[in-house]
């Protein structure tokens, strides 16, 4: 199973200045947890101990932050980000008592040495440590990987290659996942930033050459560009086979829940313009399919899927009238099923 | 070379109900012309003859749309998208005579048969002519392959792929143009869309494959979640070494001409956190790198480059400052040597 790691709380934070407050962070968490999400990262964009004059300052502060997250997460592990220097021991010490599960320990690409302290902390707390590698595409590929190899010895569970700057190709990304994938013990993941709209196919591509873990923002909430953007990976993992503990439907339903503070951020493609790639249907029909799911009052994925199914081309739009309403009819056949099956069991 | 065609004018008019002005349609084109596009597409939406009460309505007809794309156009060629049924042959005579140099024939991807007639009027008129497989995701490989042969037959000098539904993913797009790159005796080009955020991977990958025309559209403004974003496009082009009559810098120029019109329609990444990504500088750079190309005065992707040689990491913004104005510095003592040279032929 592949982790999705959510870092719309924490990296996203870059995009509105570190400003997120305490209600927007129970809210996303409350909803990332339903969705599935496997990892929340939340806190400064900078991470633990980033909360300053120059880089900016949170409305509340990291144990506030914390506490909210793991307030709100059951299933859904808490994630912290963790730069040596900005971050001290004394804020993992923190991360700790408040009960966050996985402290990724992030350093520049050639500096690893810095983070064995506090992964080693980390793990003496029995917690879950990951090496970060930013600005991954300033090294090459060997020492990326005596790099990377540091983290694990460290104790390090996995090793994050970050895009920082969103500079990657698929071919940089390709030769340096499949590098660590194939000379680590630990996991390989992948972090990416959208600057050369590339952000998707990349971290594609390091699913491909074996890594495990994801990082995501919804709607690609993030610094710069932005991050990866969760809808899009997500429905291009379903469409690959990439396995994961959520689904297209569920995160657009997250994506949605959060459209208020997140929306006018960062570019990203609305949720309905993704459906229709994902299920291959002619954009002009998105309109029309969410006008009949409203009108029909039915699942518009499920249209979606349908309407796919019948491969719809241009110039067909009374099929989507015909499928949504055959969706309802369907719909109301089994509630009236169970409405009799309901009345039976009374009388009984 | 490989070519760009851009489709802003023809494809981005979805995005605005086909809505674009004379005026719009005569800046962008003098802007495309300058900034070495190889061929702009013009027109409503869906093509030649597309409007109507039923599809939108143009505010202006095809002739003066083409009659004032073709007055802009002096090296750019003037394209047109045709699909049958809705473009008569009359359309294409009135596209020729009102000078159009390249008539892209689409077709639904099983149907190439019915652009036989007009792929020939287009030819014996002595005009370039393209045949596209339109919603190319519904058949496979050998089926395009085979209507791509049609198209071939009829005279199209290529054929271009079109991922109209922002469906495909880089191993499909792969596949698919490998086996017509192989197996056609013309060119084969791609046309994307960002529904899964892949539509830059998906065109590096065709032309990895060996297609040789691209389709894209500044800013991404297009049907649905947009074409590809040129200025991705062309960044990654040069990143993976793929030549183009134009560059990152010159579309970027065009993108910014054109900003009111196109910047609120379809999502697309601002052209600063894109040339962030090319030159591989961390994102928090980017406001300060503009304030300092203002302030002295000096080409800001100069100074991206600058940076990028010397291998800025975060936390190094007083650097910025000094490579400003080392290069106003550079700048005036040009300046001023030409002043002297000046003075001295005046005075010889």
């Amino acid at each position: 199973m592949n982790l999705i790691s959510d870092a719309t709380l924490r990296d996203g934070n870059h995009a509105i200045r570190h400003q997120l407050t305490s209600a927007q962070i129970a809210d996303y968490a409350r909803a990332a947890n339903a969705a599935g999400i496997d990892i929340v990262e939340v806190g400064h964009g900078n991470g633990l101990g980033g909360s300053s004059c120059l880089l900016g300052q949170t409305p509340i502060d990291d144990r506030a932050m914390l506490d909210t997250a793991r307030a709100a997460l059951t299933t859904s592990r808490l994630g912290v980000h963790f730069i040596p220097g900005l971050g001290k021991s004394a804020d993992i010490e923190l991360a700790i008592e408040t009960g966050v599960d996985v402290v990724r320990v992030a350093t520049h690409c050639t500096e690893a040495n810095v983070a064995r302290r506090f992964i080693d902390q980390t793990r003496q707390a029995g917690r879950t440590a990951f090496g970060v590698l930013m600005m991954s595409h300033m090294a090459p590929a060997e020492v990326l990987l005596a790099q990377a190899r540091l983290m694990q010895g460290y104790g390090a569970q996995a090793v994050i290659l970050m895009d920082s700057a969103g500079y990657s190709t698929p071919s940089l990304v390709r030769e340096k996942v499949r590098r660590l994938v194939g000379e680590l013990e630990v996991a390989v993941g992948f972090h990416a930033h959208n600057n050369l709209g590339l952000a998707v196919a990349n971290s594609l591509v390091a699913l491909e050459e074996g890594a495990t873990v994801v990082d995501a923002c919804v709607k690609g909430f993030g610094a710069g560009a932005g991050n990866t953007q969760l809808e899009t990976l997500v429905a291009a993992m379903e469409r690959e086979g990439h396995a994961t503990n959520t689904s297209f439907e569920r995160v657009t339903l997250l994506a949605r829940e959060s459209e208020a503070f997140l929306s006018p951020k960062t570019p990203h493609i609305p949720a309905a313009n993704i459906a229709s790639g994902l299920y291959g249907l002619f954009s002009g029909y998105v309109p029309h399919i969410q006008k009949a799911a409203l009108e029909f009052g039915v699942n518009e994925f499920e249209l979606y899927r349908r309407l796919a199914e019948r491969k719809l081309v241009a110039g067909q739009e009374d099929i989507i009238t015909e499928e949504a309403s055959r969706l309802a009819r369907a719909r109301d056949a089994q509630q009236a099923g169970r409405r009799q099956e309901t009345a039976r069991e009374l009388s009984a």
